[in-house]
């Protein structure tokens, strides 16, 4: 695989794993990250990105390999103190973990943005890649679900997706914006293809589709936009994704994941369990094992999509 | 050793041990400690009370026993972890003692009072004394030195006491006043004594002293305020007291210590290494051995102490 620059959309943990194999894959090109930040919240007093960390951890190679979330090595002293201090304990913050809130929220207090700051936790991180939350300012996720309406770490981890979703919300106010570094490598001259990760496109992908301007400027990025299936054998790998499809009345089957990006996809990386599906796509598609269970079927999949989406771009 | 309640004023590691002693020597009599709460700061984002946690810490059976401050069986992964994202290291904060700090930051910023999150933490904490910050409001000590103006932890910890002193403010603004627990714990008819612990008297002790009013409550409660000299031997058993003196100019003996608490003091507790001063303190002495290595030698020095006082109270 060679290519100069890829730009990927990522949410949590199984997008993280196709970034990092984008990042094993890319030699001497370049990666943008593009990660969500919709499931962002304040917990105890401290700015919490969840998606990002779980990209900065899992790039920068202290991901805890069991969860996917949170760091490898963790220690849960501060956990236990706080329960024992009468403190909230359904978000696990394990100690290594608090460090990058502790720190983020100090640095956003003292008037610096969510982007440069995490710029600079990849750079101490030693990431190659460039990780960029897609915007500087907060636009929220909230799940409308038969129990009400739920900030989304609430609904995702207190209430563990249990509530019947019925619409997701993208609360969010006037100046939202994509942050800079991300416009920017969508105007680079050596941009390639841009890779939607296999997040939950309801709840990982589209907040990133729904800052204002972002949808346009991918697809004015004039290359070709490539999804890999989140679903395997109409199954999500991990996290809610089939179980919303159904609350939402969509059918759970990789097919439905092509029209939730409709306009934007110019081909999609179908998993070998659902090639049946492949002629009721209406894009390009490559069929794999889209599994990625170990550090070499990420960098696998992470070449394949990659090859895949410069043919599509030789052709055009 | 029966007394019915007794009110002492703390500092840090050496006026914890005190009240520690205090608290076992009480039985089924009461115990008001009053923390010295000038050295509070914000750290990280974080509000840190460092004397109210040593007493919470050291009350509740939790203090790391090598250091005095901080939790015993404490992981540092926290701090580690800060360190790799540049964060700042100079303050050292410990797993545990970070949920202190969390959830206190958490509460504080919620609206709730020092002195009731403080009484929570030691309810929890399973500690018997009452823990109770001198003011609510916030009073902070600053170093005037040869090398510029330092915030106390500054100045103590990040410079290590190494600036030479010359004097010491107590900033404060108009509206601080002596948290409510001090004035109804000085206004219990069952009020035996207040004790002084072995702190510093300049850094320690005097800003308890210099919350407005709370100087004159403590001498019209109308019992004998007996204090414990934080000398041995005309040195400081731990911390800056000696070298502070010297900066200020005042001689370096236990006797100077009275000199400090002038008009409130009935009655001084001795080192008996420094026996030979003896004549030179204008109040009754109580000559002793008062280093508390061991957790029987602070609960012998604090039931001289208040026998002491009792001794002084019937005599009065």
């Amino acid at each position: 695989m060679t290519a100069r620059h890829i730009l990927a959309l990522s949410g949590g943990v199984g997008g993280a794993k196709l970034a990092d194999g984008l990042q094993q894959a890319c030699n001497d090109g370049r990666l943008t990250v593009v990660v969500n930040t919709g499931d962002d919240f304040t917990h105890l007093g401290l700015n919490i990105s969840p998606d990002v960390d779980t990209a900065l951890y899992t790039l920068g190679g202290v991901a805890n390999p069991e969860t996917g979330w949170g760091r490898r090595d963790e220690t849960w002293t501060f956990m236990d103190t706080l329960a024992r201090l009468g403190g909230e304990t359904w978000f696990r913050l394990g100690d290594g973990d608090l460090a990058t809130h502790v720190e983020r929220t100090r640095r956003l207090a003292a008037g610096e943005a969510l982007s440069a700051i995490t710029a600079d936790f990849a750079r101490r991180l030693g990431i190659q890649a460039d990780v960029v939350p897609m915007s500087d300012q907060p636009l929220r996720t909230r799940v409308h679900s038969d129990e009400g309406i739920f900030d989304f770490q609430d609904y995702f981890v207190r209430h563990q997706c249990r509530p019947v979703t019925r619409s997701i919300e993208f609360a969010q106010g006037d100046d939202v914006r994509p942050s800079p570094a991300v416009l920017a490598a969508l105007a680079d001259d050596a941009l390639d293809a841009i890779v939607i990760c296999p997040s939950n496109p309801y709840l990982s992908i589209a907040p990133i589709l729904a800052v204002p301007g972002l949808r346009d400027a991918l697809r004015e990025a004039g290359v070709p936009i490539v999804a890999v299936s989140p679903l395997v054998g109409g199954a999500a790998v991990k996290g809610p994704t089939a179980k919303i499809m159904a609350e939402l009345g969509v059918p759970v089957t990789a097919d439905e994941i092509t029209r939730q990006y409709d306009d934007l996809l110019a081909g999609f990386v179908l998993d070998e369990r659902d090639a049946a599906l492949r002629e009721r796509i209406a894009v390009p598609v490559h069929v794999t094992d889209t599994l990625m269970r170990s550090a070499d079927d990420r960098v696998r999949v992470a070449r394949e999509t990659v090859d895949f989406a410069k043919h599509l771009k030789a052709r055009a």
